[in-house]
């Protein structure tokens, strides 16, 4: 077995990297997703809206995949809440969480994404899941906290059911509806409708 | 004021429309949209799939816009089933069929195409919201029948719980999971958890 030294590591070459412009241009790739979907991210466009060349966009990413890829970014702002001290204060927080995550940028950009992909295209599973993807976990952790504090007895109140309540949100937001609009009313009645009747009276 | 006659109706050229190309024709558009999208169905691989020329296609249809319209149907499927005598025999039976419906050619190709296309698209208005824009009136409906049966007193239930347990297999089903592979299950645990806390003990 023979022992080698490590060679050494390439110098780079000409000014170092702008970060601000990676920061334009996943912007940029994000508008454009959220505008019209994959589509829409044309590099060409991208580079336009960025005020870059394309060798700039080239210079950082391989290809589209890999630039919408990080446009999307690897993990979804937490929708679990502080803790609020009881389940209704929690589940409240956390509908309302949902609400303006669904009617953030990227959820828009992945509304227009995602689904079209189907599951055979190289870019499906690099991408987030999503507020829809992470709703049902985040429904799970507010119910299991509850417990522990015993506001609810263990067992006592089923997480689909918080699950249930989100999954409104969702759904008519999928056939267009802005849900941040329409949180406050629509809050209340789904915490009436699907969560309050399992509380301990 | 003139009168004239109308003009003769024009005579039909060559061979009457066969109706069965029709059929073959919309097939095979929504076979390619349920595969991967608006992008997967263009004309000349329409064309194949049915067997036909592009010129048959367009003596019926002005453009791909109209094709993919009429290929996904101007009305769905009604979700609401025939009467079961009581609201958990009526939900139970709603939240299947919405499961079968998700799990459908024609619901696929929506999640494929229509989420992507925004509200700008002059495609979008003339697309069915499918079972996901159907689902709350059919929830609303089975609610009001089973008020007019007098198993439950009017407003006594909340059809926003019947539709939240319905979001949770569309919900489900944008991310990617079969609704019909886990539906006997779930459905259970949905009338479980969202609705038999409503009704009358």
């Amino acid at each position: 077995m023979t022992t080698r030294t490590a060679p050494p590591a390439p110098r780079p070459v000409g000014r170092p990297r702008d970060p601000a412009l990676d920061v334009a241009i996943l912007d940029a790739a994000l508008q454009l997703l959220c505008e019209g979907g994959l589509d829409a991210c044309a590099l060409d466009e991208v580079a336009r809206r960025a005020g870059v060349g394309k060798a700039t966009i080239y210079r950082r990413w391989r290809s589209k995949d890999d630039l919408v890829r990080d446009a999307f970014g690897s993990t979804s702002p937490d929708l679990v809440p502080e803790d609020g001290g009881s389940l209704t204060v929690d589940a409240r927080a956390l509908l309302h969480a949902l609400a303006g995550a669904l009617a953030s940028p990227r959820a828009r950009a992945w509304r227009r994404t995602v689904p079209a992909l189907g599951p055979e295209a190289p870019l499906q599973p690099a991408l987030p899941d999503g507020p829809v993807g992470d709703w049902p976990a985040a429904a799970r952790a507010v119910v299991a906290r509850a417990e522990g504090r015993g506001d609810v007895p263990a067992g006592g109140f089923p997480a689909l059911a918080l699950e249930a309540a989100g999954a409104v949100l969702v759904a008519r937001w999928l056939t267009g509806e802005d849900p941040a609009a329409v949180a406050d009313a629509l809050v209340a009645e789904l915490l009436a409708a699907v969560v309050e009747p399992h509380l301990p009276r």
